[in-house]
């Protein structure tokens, strides 16, 4: 496989919008391609991740329609669904066409609208990504998946609701440095643990909001990367899977596939988890965060939640997670979530992150997360 | 890239079943699986093609679903998009793992459960392949589309009624000698010509009909098919798009994606149209089947039609078009047909397929469509 790098990052302004996902794709893909200094009509594929477009634009055959807007109606386009982490499944196939010499230049990312639809309707679409038969009929959504997480995580380590708060808080601290973010303010650990529950024990600041958005990069091989600006490599990028329902796992508390994609791709890329300078990682609740925190080997099992307490993950401390202020605070538009958090660890390496930059930073590392913890892609990127 | 072989291949039949997608996948795969006499924990990925899921099942994330039910939830998991060219476009994906050296055996298929919603829903699913924006506010269903095609055609070239209806009956007679297919019926061409119309010029007979069902085929690299029973080879697999909107198109009696996608295949595999044999086209309704001869190159534009009523089409004629009564008779559970095509001319390559056999076909073709014909993909396969 050759070398491949990302030489060009965009993302929209995270919140609400007034526009189609497609558009919101397109206004990142430009500002990917004018970071890159490349022209649409070099792109040889896109890789296109979307979730409940169907749902909430009544919209599938994105890959075609994102191409068109951009004006590139002719090459290869393909829609990726790996729930929340259909953007970095792209990301890594796409990987595998340029590594594999199939292309030299690729667009990757995604984007998604939910905020034009009720919250109930949302929460439902979002279920979509549990078991039907099993799991939807019992009612279960996603704060629900990530409270039974919680409770055995604090049944089996002592976590508390302050620790899981205290993810939020350095969150929302991160998010407020981010002018992209949904939530650009600061939070107290009051107002976190005095928040309503929404399914004990995760309140409404222990989950991520409901985002639209959208997120591009553009991949190319060491040829076209040597010439660019500022390439960031691509030094590994690997996936695995889990049971898909929960009643199949053996242990809540900890994500096997966090656990088997990571060492598959600190294998690839021949790291440690101590030699990751700065994460973006899949805190779609709090308890999330910290449980990846473990299974990347950041801190042992049942380590993570003390870790984020003392400060450990914020910037400045020993592994700063998700600068960007992560899905809690920057948002989680679903389809354009795994590109956005490369677009953050490129602007990292590249010392372009302003009052957020992790000082130095040469190793980063992606995490991305879908369904009941039964997808997870890992990808690790390197400066210069 | 290196060589990569299909080494088993599995199809349910194709109908109304009262099972979900992923278990209609799982049986098809497992019988892949034993076709390749290879073990499902061998399986190092899953591509898996599904298009309306989210609507007909309230089900997303269909990759670990499906590979949780064979039993191996660890591996990679992908689900793919392409409207009704899914599980081609996961096919071309996963030939580009297996031929990048990333993986030796690779499962790739795709199923869909569309018969347990009305008719009227389904449509409208489907309809979400167009642009919700443009096309879905006007009324545009698929059925609007084609006969929108067909008109073009009958314009442009004189096509009549009378020649669409021969492609009808042309693939009842091959469906009748699949034992698999959803209608194993023979029908008249005054039956066609005296049914209802649908969107005119297309009337019922005219129509492909919704189906449930599943396909799976084994790929393997060729250290690993040339220890299996029957590899048959992957010659090429190539994609192309085009404009999402039909009114973006030039002329609508064409399809410019499917000219594109069949030139780089047929560039691939070094082949010329006279070298194929045996074909499996997307005739999701008759003018399709007549617009595609033509954009893969068997006839001049505008010769389709006639070639059609002339037989040359037909089991026994220049070359045999969906020998196994194709979209048309066979059926159409979209996530599952490009998947099924493949499994077809796999069969045909091995000179297993019976009572439909095309005699000596050593170089098959497989083309499916996605949209409003603004996906393409086409595959080539040799024997031996």
């Amino acid at each position: 496989m050759r070398r491949v790098a990302v030489i060009g990052v965009g993302v929209t302004k995270f919140g609400k919008h007034e526009r189609t996902s497609s558009e919101l794709f397109a206004e990142a893909a430009a500002d990917a391609l004018a970071d890159a200094e490349i022209s649409a009509d070099r792109v040889q594929a896109l890789y296109y991740g979307n979730v409940v477009g169907s749902e909430t634009e009544h919209q599938l055959h994105t890959g075609p329609q994102a191409a068109s807007i951009l004006g590139i109606p002719a090459i290869p386009t393909t829609r990726f669904e790996a729930a929340c982490a259909s953007s970095h499944a792209a990301f890594r196939h796409a990987v595998m066409e340029v590594g594999a010499g199939v292309s030299d230049v690729v667009l990757v990312g995604g984007a998604e609208r939910v905020l034009n639809v009720p919250t109930p309707d949302s929460t439902e679409y979002f279920a979509y990504a549990s078991d039907a038969v099993w799991e939807q009929t019992l009612g279960l959504t996603f704060p629900g998946v990530f409270a039974l997480i919680a409770r055995a995580h604090m049944q089996k380590y002592g976590t508390t609701e302050e620790q899981m708060a205290a993810v939020a808080v350095k969150n929302h601290k991160h998010g407020a440095l981010n002018p992209k973010a949904q939530f650009q303010k600061e939070i107290t650990l009051e107002q976190v643990l005095k928040s309503a529950y929404v399914a004990d024990p995760l309140k409404l600041y222990d989950c991520c909001p409901f985002t639209d958005g959208g997120a591009a990069v553009v991949l190319a091989s060491e040829e076209v990367a040597r010439k660019s600006r500022r390439p960031v490599w691509v030094l590994a990028s690997a996936a695995a899977s889990d049971w898909m329902l929960l009643g199949d796992k053996r242990d809540l508390s900890r994500v096997p596939a966090t656990e088997r994609a990571a060492a598959l791709a600190y294998k690839q890329a021949g790291l440690a988890p101590t030699d990751v300078d700065v994460v973006e990682l899949h805190d779609c609740f709090t308890i999330a965060e910290i449980v990846a925190t473990e299974g990347l080997g950041f801190f042992e099992p049942g380590a993570g939640a003390r870790a984020a307490e003392k400060g450990m993950t914020s910037l400045g401390g020993r592994v700063p997670v998700n600068p960007s202020g992560g899905l809690k605070a920057k948002g989680h538009p679903i389809g354009a979530t795994g590109a956005a958090q490369i677009a953050e660890i490129v602007t990292q390496l590249r010392g372009d992150a302003g009052s957020r930059q992790v000082s130095g930073a040469r190793t980063g590392l992606t995490h991305t997360l879908g369904g009941n913890t039964a997808t997870v892609l890992v990808s690790l990127f390197g400066r210069g």
